[in-house]
């Protein structure tokens, strides 16, 4: 590393989450904090009173020897409470420690223990995942967090006691110290479906560049006003609530949410007029059913809907532009990257005079790297792979905000090196910069030295309309390494040959890429949480072959 | 500083100018980048090949013995290579002096000897700055910049090279190692009207992060087209060359600076389509001047002109917004802020139900701090003042890009204060957060224990048609501390007394603020540069006084 003439700059003014709220309740004391308590009921804040809670948390949260080196846990939901602790936490120069409500037992028991968490924030609502986390847990201290008097609470947890009950007359100022940037605000678990949850350490500095970098990316200022429906305790919520605080927008948080809510929600966004808000896919097609359900269309000509996960269809992006006005923008992120690598926020000038298909298909990509993350795709030997749109390998993702190991793991080669993560995506980029990915690294079918899609191979045998469902696997290979074998659901009353199949794919694959193997089934393994289970299918053929 | 658990981030991945460059030419390669030669004529390039320029730019100054620590002076308009060197010398570890062509001969030798520059970059056209400066200055390496074959060239310059010869065969990739980011990537000097220049070095870390701030602060992204018309010479042209570039937009550099190229520059505004461009009031005055002379009135709905230096008049807002749809944004900050503490973008929703004039009003503000800037007012033993839009005080301002010293002083106590810079500004911040500046410290008359602003006097007085100019200075009292002392300028045949002025100011000062002398003058004192220069009315005043 170069290291040259000093400057007179405030170099060791430390990045601070919690300065993001202050700006807000110092720039924009008024502007308000709108949200859904426990009792579905909405209530109405302001960042002024927001910053005099906080204090007031963190008066509590020291008297129960919170500081530097805490981790405090939290379970709750899109609360008022959950928006306060990403702040408070922090600033104390303790680490929030996400736990995932809906993560198995065991897995939610590893995290806490893991992450060596004594103390947890727990809303009265997820009071049973507690008291069976309760055993045999470091968790020495639960604090819960209740709209309901605590006299009225029960609960079978020892050592319990009452965020709003220890905030009382707390004083709604704190001498807050600035905190080392590097000091983790946030910690994070992943949730892989092999092996156990690793943690993600999310640092001060981190938080704050992403929230910075997220701002600008998305064009995101005090006339915008947010709704964090991805989960605060899942990937930060994609940083919004530190963007919303840092922007000086009016912020709108859902509290709980289920299938069953989504009305309640879908009517805050068109109520409070909600600018930019994030979630899955399936979210937002629940979203576009509500407003079609209206007796008047609302325009949301200035909304912009963050969708991740998964790539989001064309009809849901379409349908949002074509009734509502909304646009739909995909970003692409990890538990690793805090979480954004890249969005898609409008198509390049350049490519202006692509026609309607060839604009929905990079629409719904993966996008552009924000300012600040490098992303490169890498073939097996880890030499990078030219941006011709065609020449598919690992994505490789580096920068202030991504991970460079997990807490506590002594090996990190197999997922980082020399500073880049190894996102586990196989993606292409093409000469645009755009980033698409094409399948997991597991999935992709590496046969006779090339790369097959095994998502491309499904999609393309899905084009058939007699098709329902198809997964494709890859299974070893003497000659070729690698072979495809299909598993294909017809659609009722259905009859297809496993050669029409194949005739099918060669309008898109080589000959030499056709599985030889197509298996007509049922129906496909899916996990708890409904993602296709490939992992069954392999073991399921290595058995049948064995 | 509170330290706690690490982080797993790239917490040591370091924040260096460069990335944005290469952000854009790997992200953007085919956005252009246009510029003005010093021959008049347009060139266009493209951000990859911009990259792969300041790739060989590196070989070239590499190979003259540059690297960190070494300070390169740069004494060039608006030009293409001066935006190539934003990026190739703070690479390198070495540090960029802004030259500035318009100081003294005196001045900028300070500046050069000050800074121990060794090396200066200079454009072919100010050659005969440069050779006024060589004579006992440290310089031992000039470097022209030129268009012009250099076996053209004359100069009587001894060690001379030119740039595009070194450049030459270089490579078009060169093995950038990361700069540790508190290095320093700029210097600047202040220009003030008392005392010597003073030396702001800006580091890589700074430049940075202001570059994401504004970037996010003025929604810059890559539909947009950018002009630095601000001197690249003079507080980083508001860091709009980085901006640029880390928001992927195409970027218009208009090259060399006169009110005879009003014309050229703005021709180009228009035809590029420019939708961001900065400058001082009196520039864009120029620009809508050009507009309303040509047959077919553009369309400027996208374009945003970022004003700074003083407030702009309300005619030109309106101007603008009327004729083109354009919307001026008034913007502030100094050599010592990297320069952007506050941007007057829209007005706040809240604050929709005004009426015009005081929108108007509000709009010529200051505006609101950008996040991750931190402002007060205080009063003259430091207390923090409160937020009434009425309290005066000197606006002190802090953040990661703020100065905390100047460079090789030894006492900065006088306008530095535990991280706080003192601006020297007198300001008042309204309940909204709106930074007001009211006039200079040095100006304000402290009398009786009350602050007048010299400014709202002299407006006050240039409330009545007849007057034409007015300048207000304090004058040393016993009893009350300090007095007003009225010069007033009368507009041709127009006659005005001293009780009438009076009179007038009554409307909205107090009786005991009234200035007791008013002198009616022909003209006023104004400096080299045109500001008005009340040193000289104050030493006039007491010389006819003593």
């Amino acid at each position: 590393m170069l290291r040259g003439i000093p400057s007179t700059m405030g170099d060791d003014y430390q990045l601070n989450v919690l300065s993001l709220l202050r700006h807000a309740a110092v720039n924009f004391p008024n502007t308000e904090v709108v949200y859904r308590r426990s009792d579905g009921d909405w209530g109405r804040s302001t960042y002024a009173e927001e910053m005099r809670r906080v204090s007031r948390i963190a008066h509590a949260l020291t008297k129960l020897g919170i500081g530097p080196e805490s981790t405090v846990g939290v379970l709750d939901w899109n609360s008022r409470r959950h928006f306060e602790l990403y702040f408070a936490v922090p600033a104390l120069g303790a680490t929030m420690v996400q736990l995932n409500l809906r993560l198995g037992e065991a897995d939610l028991a590893y995290v806490v223990n893991h992450s060596q968490t004594q103390y947890v924030v727990v809303d009265e609502s997820l009071l049973p995942i507690a008291e069976k986390l309760a055993a045999g847990s470091y968790v020495k201290q639960w604090i819960v967090a209740s709209d309901t008097p605590s006299s009225q609470v029960e609960t079978s947890l020892e050592n319990v006691v009452f965020l709003e009950d220890l905030m009382g007359e707390a004083p709604e100022e704190f001498d807050f110290e600035q905190v080392e940037e590097s000091t983790a605000a946030y910690a994070g678990y992943t949730t892989g479906t092999t092996g156990k949850p690793k943690g993600v350490y999310y640092s001060n500095r981190a938080s704050y560049l992403h929230t910075m970098a997220i701002t600008a990316g998305l064009k995101v200022g005090y006339t915008d006003v947010i709704m964090p429906i991805t989960p605060m305790f899942h990937v930060l919520s994609w940083g919004f609530p530190q963007m919303a605080a840092g922007a000086g927008a009016k912020v709108v948080l859902p509290g709980q949410f289920s299938a069953a809510e989504m009305g309640a929600i879908a009517k805050a966004f068109v109520d409070e007029e909600v600018t930019v808000a994030n979630g899955a896919p399936a979210i937002f097609a629940g979203l576009l059913e509500y407003i079609r359900a209206q007796d008047e269309t609302p325009d949301l000509s200035r909304a912009r809907l963050i969708s991740g996960s998964t790539e989001p269809p064309v009809s849901l992006m379409k349908g949002f532009r074509e009734l509502t006005g909304a646009e739909v923008i995909h970003a692409y992120g990890a538990s690793e990257t805090t979480p954004v690598v890249s969005v898609n926020w409008q198509i390049k000038p350049e490519l202006g005079e692509l026609d309607e298909d060839a604009k929905w298909d990079l629409k719904r990509s993966q996008g552009l790297p924000v300012a600040g993350v490098e992303v490169k795709v890498v073939d097996p030997t880890g030499e990078e792979l030219p941006r011709d749109g065609k020449s598919m390998g690992e994505l490789l993702i580096r920068g202030p905000w991504i991970a460079t190991a997990y807490h506590k793991l002594d090996d990190n080669a197999e997922r980082f090196d020399d500073g880049w993560w190894k996102s586990g995506d196989v993606a292409v980029i093409n000469e645009a910069g755009y980033v698409k990915l094409t399948d997991r690294l597991k999935d992709v079918i590496k046969s006779g030295g090339e790369w097959i899609s095994s998502i491309d191979m499904e999609n393309a045998i899905m084009d058939d309309a007699r098709v329902l469902e198809a997964a494709v696997i890859a299974v070893p290979d003497e000659k070729w390494d690698e072979r495809p074998v299909a598993y294909v659901v017809l659609r009722d009353g259905e009859t297809v040959s496993a050669d029409e199949v194949r005739e099918g794919l060669l309008e898109k694959f080589a000959k030499w890429q056709l599985p030889d193997v197509i298996e007509f089934v049922t129906e496909l393994p899916r996990t708890s949480v409904g993602k296709l289970d490939k992992k069954v299918l392999r073991t399921q053929h290595l058995g049948e072959d064995a």
